[in-house]
């Protein structure tokens, strides 16, 4: 019997104590967030499979793991397919297949800390019978459980925030009372560290402290979270607008919200929060999160740290492709990504990466998500390309950036050429948007694309997501994506515009800068617009774009862009990377 | 005391007799489309507004019409201001108008033959207490209510319809069975016409006949509608697996429906459907109209049957167009639009408007709902900008096409010009995209708002609605707006692309051609993808176009464009207008 086998069986043991017929495991944790805790890893460890975005079924007799094309390869060589079944989560969704194995009126537990009230809707709409387990049947059987983080949370100074938290909390409090609530849950800790101005490091890549809370329409709130996070000097720091209680006062403090009515983001929190606040008596409304939105809009200051950051990620980026330039052909992914991270390190503002970086040569650039493990780790060959997306926390901005290179010596292939430059107009494009305020991420992205769609090509991924202040690195609510809310885009915000092209089995295409929305009233406008002001600062290699596919405009835009990259970039370099990005930013 | 004093206080004594507090008057009949009959027109009865989008509150001390900014100056002209406020219906909803005019616990009555679940939801989320009317207070103090219309329907014949409705019924219910469901409501009068392959005549503009009809998961369907409209012949027709049954007899059938898995859909039908269902004991599912979607894809018959229309629509507007490059001096909007008329109803195919034209010069053109009336009409002049936005329905197909020209003898002024031919390079955008399945029409809107945007310019309305097949001019569920569902473009849907530029007292610009989603597979593609057809044919006036400000590409399409105008129109004109068109057409 294997370890899986062992864990499964154990699992179901502990939902027949339940009499539950079947049992969700998302990858979630209690913040429904991008990156969870070891603690909260229940379906790699239920399943062997770690991929970011992935949910395994189990039932009686049988059991499945659903995860996104990003990861299929992936779940197939972790996971043990004499256990589950691997299905796609979009084109074979869970509640189909557990309505197409379970008879009717079949019980399917499900923890509601680890799914949102929108998240059960897909279950109940397709006529399943959703319990709320208690306790959760992977916790019963994972006996050697980590402990939750407890890493310490520290100010985030005004100099980077640029707002106190009294400040925010009553302009949150003041929009409360507009919209006739008395309270709101917060859930999502990026939330918490922006009203709060504190930052921690519970998980991975993004700076702040796993916790909850309870923002009231007098703007005083509530943080959930164990004492012990937090220092003498943190907590005074926090004010006296803010009380700090241990994770077990938040049932209580929920029930005690009894006839008031309390905001709930019904597809960001989990469903626990408004199951809670009903049983209390509380009116829950669905409203979104009240800090997203004004997180996302980046104050003055933030707006000048991010440009600080981007200065000083540029340099690091700029070595490193200088130094690319001459090693790419004795170095490999992981060297190279090593590289950088080591040259990103020099600067004493790192904090570290803001994701882990996706360092792609030749096919495996094409594998989106890639993530270079000591299996796949290859040399970066001659006259091939190189693909590296990554970025960086400092306490002045959050940064991401991906450039494609061609190797040489030899000169790129011209339908490599002809598809990067497609990318590059697509980049452009959106780069250059005017548009009126109102106008949504969504109603952009076909800007991106359509210099590929023009051949009949596409990639299968948004063009680009909103981007913290040292916070996450994909951030609420805007985007820049079909799939994205219609969010408008408004002044303050930061967001990637990072179009691709990937060809299986041969190579892949992205360039992503970050843009930063600003006003752009122009004469005689009848209306006010919009428009992006580029943060990033990095060349793009000349060796793979075509300049008579180019417009004149956008061959104006190129040299302006590069020129204005040499001039910011170039006098934090030694003599020969300077020299190196000079060849890279003369006029085509 | 006026007529509408007694109106007025007739209503609000049929409200108290139902102790209603207040009463909701929509711009609606009982199918919640564009076109009412006179018996549905309660809101131009109790406030003598006549608009296309309104909505009247009567509370018992106060009154409202809230209407649209189309719409704000023919309120305040109509309606009565010592009786009536007038409010926007955006930006001060009339939810929030009743909370803040009543007490908590407010009985606001409404007619759930009128408004959708949907609507209703937006008043009871503001709080508000809703209370379905019994009968509607409006009808019973509107002694002389005119009969409800009783026009032939008749068949649809294959060689225009395509597919015969057993077919369809067949492929409906199919679609039913898919989705578990057992029936679904069909309020929609043009998705019961395209099923039945019947027209009609009981509003002005679209050639359906009113009724209602249930589909069931057999392929069967019962047909309520007064069976005096059906002729023998027709009722034949129908066939076998349509019975037909009188209005009185649809709520029996609903409370017949117990236990039955039923769809409605909740923003397009009425709330009393799912009202009733709910209490015959069905179970109610909310699902888009059945219809909508097949009948926006045109067949192959019917796309056919669009480009006849068009070419014969088109052989009207140009001679039209040549006779106004004379005759505009002489002329009046009224006299334009009766010109455009006459020329288009001598085809014998000719079955009427497809909507009012819109005839405004200068101006009038800037108001983008124009109607011309006796009182507003005005000679064409020289030195100004006409703007015709006018369509027909013929039983092949239904058309719609706007063009905007330059009277002269003198040339157009360069602000002029530059903006028609921003909006032209709008109108190029959209017709030339090529994109993915799955892309929907708020995705591509801003293709045709670029070259506007770039200059802080744009148009506040979409970009483009779809069309019917001898049917409703604005048609679901697909559209090209930012406010529009999402719904992907698909084969065979037929949508309008008409950019505009308004300057209010000045002049309007609007170019509008159809244009048919076909696709367009290019090699080598990584998945399947569309573009489009442009099935109207007219020159665009050379006068207000700028082709310094053109791009190559651009002046190619319009130079292709015009040719394929001349290549198909010229031989059907005279020799004389054959002479204009050529001298249109030619290479700019």
């Amino acid at each position: 019997m294997t370890k899986t086998d062992q864990r499964l069986a154990a699992v179901r043991g502990a939902m027949r104590v339940q009499n539950l017929d079947g049992f969700l495991v998302p990858r979630a944790d209690e913040h429904l967030g991008e990156y969870v805790p070891p603690s909260a890893e229940r379906l790699a460890w239920l399943t062997g499979f770690t991929g970011s975005a992935g949910l395994a079924v189990v039932l009686a007799e049988r059991a499945a793991v659903f995860t996104d094309g990003r990861y299929t390869l992936q779940l197939a060589a972790q996971s043990d397919a004499s256990l589950f079944e691997f299905r796609h989560l979009v084109e074979n969704p869970a509640p189909a297949w557990i309505a197409s194995h379970t008879s009717a009126g079949a019980r399917i537990g499900y923890d509601p800390m680890l799914i949102s009230e929108d998240g059960l809707a897909k279950y109940t709409e397709a006529g399943l019978t959703l319990v709320a387990a208690s306790p959760n049947p992977v916790d019963a059987a994972w006996t050697d459980r980590p402990p939750p983080p407890a890493a310490t949370a520290v100010p985030q100074p005004l100099r980077y925030a640029g707002k106190s938290s009294a400040e925010k909390r009553a302009e949150i409090a003041a929009s409360l009372r507009a919209a006739k609530q008395d309270a709101a849950i917060v859930s999502d800790p990026a939330s918490i560290a922006w009203l709060l101005n504190i930052r921690g490091g519970d998980v991975a890549y993004t700076p702040f402290a796993l916790g909850f809370m309870l923002i009231e329409a007098d703007a005083t709130a509530i943080l959930f979270m164990d004492p012990a996070k937090l220092s003498p000097a943190t907590s005074e720091w926090l004010g006296n607008g803010v009380s700090v209680r241990g994770r077990d006062a938040l049932e209580p403090a929920l029930a005690g919200l009894g006839g008031k009515r309390v905001a709930v983001d019904a597809s960001g929190s989990p469903a626990w929060f408004a199951q809670r606040l009903r049983e209390g008596g509380a009116r829950v409304v669905d409203a979104a999160d009240p800090c997203a939105l004004p997180k996302a809009r980046k104050n003055a200051v933030e707006q000048d740290g991010a440009r600080a950051a981007h200065r000083r990620d540029a340099t690091a980026v700029c070595r490193f492709l200088h130094w690319l330039d001459g090693a790419a052909r004795h170095t490999t992914e992981i060297g190279a990504a090593q590289r950088l991270l080591a040259l990103r390190a020099e600067a004493a503002e790192f904090r570290g990466e803001s994701f882990p970086a996706i360092s792609g040569a030749g096919e495996h650039g094409a594998i989106i998500h890639y993530r270079v493990s000591e299996e796949s780790d290859r040399p970066i060959r001659p006259d091939e390309t190189y693909l590296i997306d990554s970025g960086a926390q400092y306490p002045d901005g959050t940064t991401d950036v991906t450039r494609t290179v061609w190797t040489g010596p030899g000169p790129a292939p011209a339908e490599l050429r002809d598809r990067v430059t497609r990318v590059l107009r697509g980049h452009i494009a959106l780069a250059t948007a005017v548009f009126p305020e109102g106008v949504a991420g969504p109603h952009l992205d076909a800007f991106a694309r359509r210099a590929l769609w023009d051949a009949g090509l596409d990639y299968d991924h948004g063009t680009g997501h909103g981007v913290g202040s040292f916070l996450s690195v994909h951030e609420g609510p805007a985007s820049i994506s079909r799939a994205g809310r219609m969010v408008p885009l408004a002044e303050g915000m930061i967001l990637s515009d990072e179009p691709g092209y990937y060809l299986p089995g041969a190579y892949g295409i992205r360039l992503e800068n970050l843009l930063l929305v600003q006003r752009a009233d122009r004469p005689g406008a009848n209306k006010p617009f919009l428009h992006f002001e580029t943060l990033t600062l990095a060349p793009f290699d000349r060796r793979l774009i075509d300049e008579t596919l180019l417009t004149a405009p956008e061959r104006t835009w190129l040299d302006a862009y590069h020129a204005r990259v040499l001039d910011q970039v170039g006098p934090a370099l030694d003599a020969e990377a300077r020299a190196w990005l000079e060849g890279a930013c003369r006029p085509l």
